[in-house]
């Protein structure tokens, strides 16, 4: 049995090591994948959009997932199986969600309650450790949700507000949703906002952001452009990705997530 | 069988997976638990107190350990079991010791010595792959500990010394163990501390750092805490730590590993 | 069977946990090993170097190494044979050469051409997702070489150049191939190069680097050196290279991958 793993732990401490060492010792069999632990700290909406992006690359298990800035407050622990029989364990804070509505949304929730399924002593700062690593090695050797704790309602849960475009034609007004290593920048914007905009590969676009002013190219990858091209391409999770060849677009355009990022098309 | 692993090689480079093929070539069915690769480089109290913390969270097995600023030099490489039978390989600068100690002390102790449970060729600058991973892959495979060289006395052992905290009636020296990822800053304190010192979830109290002063109040939780709020609390290790809600309490009090941090009850 | 897997990803994204979840979805008990995904983006010679510095210390397998700046572009997606069978994964920009090489050179290469061994949607932007995770995998699992595609010529695959150094006796012109997390500065020398310049330990030498002259001394292990002396010493792969104890030498040194670094024999 598979359990995918995503956190914003990091890995300069030994927390993600130290929630393996507890899966592994109650299922010593699972087959643990770290998805992430590079989240940014307390970065829900960042650490539900990689989850739902990288799930349907993932054989089907348990999806574990701590990104939980309240732990230890009112939030409840969760433990939710999605329509297609994947499950997942994690806080009711949103992060699970937009993964499970990947395969078909949330069938059953249950509130992490039992005891025989956690640490014995579950500390108020370390829910990752104590309650989540456990319920989830649990479940991965096949105890069933139900004996977690008690049903809540799918419409109960905590869902998060997605930032929206404004999409007009020659004219969008976009939103950043990430940022990842190589420095390309991820929009909040689909291949369809695009064709709505009436922009297509190879049309010349200007982009406003942070009260700077860059000419861009839709383009299909990377080597179509130049080395210090701005291109804006529908990156592999299948959303609108702004990118400069051998460089970060990000660093160029001065963004960062949230960050408000305005393309126009260029009409000369 | 496992074999946690602790070091402070980071992970930019190959030296972990280089480890982790050497003892996959020797111990191909061993399961390897990545305890952390992130401690300061030559931090061997950090990397102590993090494998005494995480210890009693992980399977029994063998603990390996490398934070090794001595190599080639005068400082011998162990194999040790502590009196429950557990298993440690790594230097003999003091590393190993508050985590065999956690788990009755030391029983035995051996300095690698016999060249049949090292690689052939063994390098004066990377006893981690040469010397302490093929150790740590033979005791997984059953290689009994006094087949890998003579024993030492423990009491011969190198020990560290922790730093001490100053406590007297609404009043703490202590010293700063570390700093996580989150900001939160760890103390050489546990709760007893505070009981002595008449700080009781609730308290309000003075925390001086550098030459600033802060308020900042003993809580159970971040949870129990507004954004920006410092609070003074037991983390899921047991000590004393402070925190900010949503923010890096390292950052605020301009605190680093080692840092005098004093405590003062704030009495109106 | 294992598959080694080398990337310029990071950890800070789930590109690397993607790939392993692609590669258990279709081989679940092949056994990864992370080599290192901390190579700098793009960097091919220093990912090429890196794999061939590691490759003897893993066990023979399918070897996944991805450092692909001209993904979607023209580059060929490859898989090789060496001449003792191992087996590679990567594309074809020089990245796995010098690590075949360490093994008898190549003996068979194919371009990973068939759809039958690839996602069912290959973007343009992530082939390491894509296409050399399960090319990787179905090797692992016993699919052979030529099932993946046509054969390619081994003398047409793109070869790196590696910056050569000029030696004269007492005299050497070198070139800074990599710093690792401690500071430690590799040069494109081996001690076959000292012989030559007359350089043994114990000689002092002069550096020279960005205008900055420095003593330091041939050694064998950093304990030779007192904290904060320079050293030039033979690192556990076997190439020259600079240290400080207890320091960062490329800090002090103030060089970067592909820095000169000038050694004189100092003559009083």
């Amino acid at each position: 049995m598979f359990i995918t793993f995503l956190t914003d732990f990091g890995l300069q401490d030994d927390f993600v090591g130290t929630c393996h060492g507890v899966m592994k010792g109650i299922a010593p069999e699972a087959q643990i994948i770290d998805l992430t632990h590079g989240v940014r700290p307390g970065g829900i909406l960042q650490g539900a959009l990689a989850l739902a992006n990288a799930l349907p690359y993932m054989p089907a298990g348990v999806h574990l997932a701590v990104v939980d800035p309240g732990v230890g407050g009112a939030r409840r622990p969760l433990a939710l199986r999605d329509a297609e029989g994947r499950l997942y364990v994690g806080p009711d804070n949103g992060l699970l969600l937009p993964a499970a509505d990947r395969f078909g949304g949330v069938a059953d929730a249950v509130e992490l309650a039992n005891p025989a399924y956690a640490l014995q002593s579950v500390s108020r700062t370390f829910h990752g450790r104590d309650l989540f690593s456990p319920a989830a090695a649990h479940l991965a050797l096949g105890v069933k949700l139900a004996d977690l704790g008690p049903p809540i309602d799918p419409e109960a849960l905590v869902r998060l507000e997605l930032p929206q475009p404004e999409v007009s034609p020659a004219h969008i007004a976009a939103t950043v949703l990430g940022i990842d290593r190589f420095g390309n920048v991820a929009l909040n914007l689909t291949r369809e906002h695009f064709d709505q905009a009436g922009i297509v590969p190879g049309t010349q676009v200007e982009l406003t952001s942070r009260g700077g002013r860059y000419f861009a190219v839709a383009a299909r990858t990377f080597s179509d452009a130049r080395p210090g091209d701005l291109i804006v391409y529908e990156d592999s999770y299948r959303n609108l990705a702004v990118a400069v060849a051998q460089g970060s677009a990000a660093a160029l355009l001065g963004v960062d997530e949230g960050s408000p990022l305005l393309i126009e098309v260029d009409t000369p």
